[in-house]
């Protein structure tokens, strides 16, 4: 676990050093859980994208995208739910100033703490703590949790401080408040743009129903406790689908969403042991069945993938709020119109990021003793897909090897550089995880070859010119890993 | 003009009808300027971004792309004058509760007046009521402002009332207050996000002046006066570059990239003549010297993208506010660490969608007296690539496009449809902008060939099946224009 902890802060550097991720308003002291993605991470989140939106709605046919707002009627979200429930406990400390999820205070100090510190419940064991806690959570029992924390004395991690706030609820979305009172709330989640737009595409699409409708976007979470780095974020990205279906066929959906969206996990190939399926017991507000696809993080084993049926839950209260008919019409045994279930899929895209980084991201032993750095990411999510070298700065070899760049760069993300050793800029493209790179030397004038260098086997090898292409587009294209989806 | 105006409401039912553009939580009776892209304009947008995207990133090996947060510190809206100067003057009705913003209400009554109704000012010409009244805008003399209306006696639009608030000042950026008092602000610009990650990006990617910085996003302004469709919304999307050079060199840069936007909105191939360039009179409060692009869209010349020098504005800026050093090591004449210029270029993602969506939509008279509408967009910028259909549903043909279609899913965006009869299938390929249809037919059995109809010439002509995705790419690939551009 320590190994881990290290582990982890190495990443978190590298991701900086290397321009993936960086802390967002950095030179200002940052902003509380949000991070903006530099110039690698940028191009791996978009072939990251490029992969979920495709494998929707280009394999499906019966999937299309949308791009809703994240500003919406706030309507929407008394429908939804959100308003009335979308609730986190919170505790602030009035000395230390900080602020805290009476959850997490509790459980941490019921983990570490030994008889000695047990306060008033020093008979009690460990667990009926926790289960009485959880019990009043569930209950939002805010005075016994409250209670609970006097009983067992706990103080203020940072100050030691006793002197606690009562418990409250706190609504998690972000609020702006309109000049005449009108209240706006930014996005929580991008399925009720879909939702609400329901009537929208089924009409201008035709499409029958079973039918499913997909989107990339910002959400926006005020969590009090997040961190973790980009695992939970204030602000952040989902790609989410939601599947319109027959009641009756409930059942059949779930488990058909569940297994694809584990194939399309595993296509990903960052090893069939990271990943666990975890059915739930605690479902959120709107959910009848789900299960989490977790992801064996350096923090453990955590949510990357929900699948839950939502049923007829948001259609049917965007019906009742908007008073608008949300229904298609029925065939067979449904009679009349109905109003459709719902399989969701929703994906968190920062969490998949920080997946494969942390997965792709190794240390390796070197024959000569040295270490190196390489990110060994899937070569179709690599921010670039090679590089170009001349081996000196003379007699014409750059300028060949700038016409080569020229030649592929409408086609490819690619790097062209000339301003260290050949070994320092292999490393280099290693850190940011380049699949392959061409190095243009002498023998490149004589026989039109170049030299191509692999980044996981560190072989070389000499290829033709014009193969250069081929090569690459074989390597680095993403037709493969769809075509082995779509069987 | 009139014939503009019916024209522009038929575009946006066009919009909505075929899943282009829907009004946002329409189901609740919208909100107020903003809009959500359905299942054909999420797809033509992501092509426009992947356009601008390869242009910036891919054809300039110096320049990188970003992706920076929504929310951010909230020092980086005072350091680029956001807080103080970001604001827009209002007046409102006190009998119709309506809002108007001062200039428009005072320049629309202008125009429209005669003698009769000049109300205390009947002697002075037009021109010198608007000469007025921009001196008193710019000094931001509100009270005078104030007084004009007055001596116009203009009543309210609506109602007919004189009954008016004083004129205020309103900040535009959306605010959300934190628990503690904190204010986050949405961001205006995504410009910003850049300049606090300069030294992000140039420490770890380690380019030299000049290199740029590219972004694609979502800002928000709480617009009063928002109208005209997606033209100006409150929620939008913008795609920016930050170029940074040395000072000496600003007018050449300026110069490049005033050219070489203006040339990447010609190759889009809308005609030469919609455009036009603006050298700006009245500046931002960040710029030194600026044009803007303009469109001629159906309510008239309007700016598109916009070119500035920003100079060392905001990097200075923030170098105050934050305490930190943002600068480069000087070679040759300047010497010592110095703050690099900035020329900016600034497009509304929204407006060139709406620019190439209103320059593609057709009304075409047929041979046979019938009419089509058809949407001639650029083949690489189209939702769908192409239409795959079964012309008859026996004799096993569903099948075997069913197959060329399953063959082609993974490398493009189509569609397979059978549910009409063939001259129904293309009119609504014409009018979502598919550039080819293929028809699988009984000769397709015998010779392996099919028949590929072209969206504009609406001409027919027979070709081998293994010839389809070649010819898809040939026509609807984005290598050509890139291609043509990086000359």
């Amino acid at each position: 676990m320590k190994e881990n902890y290290h582990f982890f802060h190495f990443l978190i550097s590298h991701a900086k050093n290397y321009g993936f991720v960086f802390p967002s308003s950095e030179i200002y002291g940052g902003v509380h859980a949000i991070y903006d993605y530099g110039q690698y991470g940028i191009e791996l989140k978009n072939n990251i994208k490029e992969y979920w939106w495709k494998s929707m709605t280009q394999l499906h046919e019966n999937i299309v995208g949308i791009d809703t707002s994240i500003l919406m009627h706030s309507d929407i979200w008394k429908a939804s739910g959100h308003i009335e429930k979308f609730n986190d406990f919170l505790i602030d400390n009035k000395d230390s100033k900080k602020r805290y999820c009476p959850e997490i205070l509790i459980r941490e100090y019921v983990n570490l703490m030994n008889n000695k510190n047990k306060g008033h419940l020093v008979n009690i064991p460990k667990e009926k703590i926790l289960f009485r806690m959880y019990q009043s959570l569930k209950k939002k029992d805010l005075l016994d949790i409250r209670v609970l924390i006097d009983e067992l004395n706990i103080p203020d991690p940072i100050c030691g401080s006793h002197n606690w706030t009562n418990i409250r609820l706190f609504n998690m979305m972000f609020k702006i408040e309109e000049e005449k009172g009108n209240l706006l709330y930014l996005r929580p989640e991008t399925a009720q743009g879909i939702f609400s737009n329901f009537l929208n595409i089924k009409n201008s699409s035709r499409m029958k129903i079973p039918f499913g409708i997909a989107q990339i976007g910002k959400s926006f979470r005020n969590e009090i406790i997040a961190r973790k780095f980009i695992f939970r974020m204030r602000e952040f990205e989902q790609m989410e689908m939601q599947f319109f279906i027959l009641p009756e066929d409930e059942m059949k959906w779930y488990e058909y969403w569940k297994k694809n969206r584990l194939k399309w996990h595993l296509e990903l190939n960052l090893g069939n042991k990271k990943y666990q399926i975890r059915d739930h017991e605690q479902l959120a507000h709107y959910a009848s069945i789900g299960s989490d696809i977790e992801f064996n993080f350096p923090f453990g084993f955590k949510e990357i993938e929900g699948i839950h049926s939502r049923r007829d839950f948001d259609l049917k209260q965007h019906e009742e709020f908007s008073k608008k008919k949300l229904r298609v019409f029925g065939k067979k045994k449904m009679i009349g119109n109905y109003i459709p279930y719902v399989i969701e899929t929703s994906l968190g895209l920062d969490r998949l990021f920080l997946a494969i980084f942390y997965s792709s991201l190794k240390k390796e032993k070197l024959e000569n003793g040295n270490e190196r750095i390489v990110l060994k990411f899937p070569p179709y999510l690599s921010p670039i897909k090679a590089a170009v070298f001349p081996l000196v700065l003379k007699d014409g070899l750059p300028e060949i090897a700038k016409r080569i760049f020229n030649n592929l760069k409408m086609d490819y993300q690619l790097v062209y550089d000339q301003k260290k050793s050949i070994g320092k800029l292999y490393r280099r493209q290693d850190a940011i995880g380049t699949p392959l790179c061409f190095t243009i030397d002498y023998d490149t004038i004589k026989t039109n070859t170049v030299t191509m260098r692999d980044r996981d086997s560190m072989k070389q090898k000499r290829i033709y010119i014009k193969d250069i292409s081929k090569i690459i587009e074989y390597k680095t294209g993403i037709r493969k890993i769809l075509k082995k989806l779509s069987i």
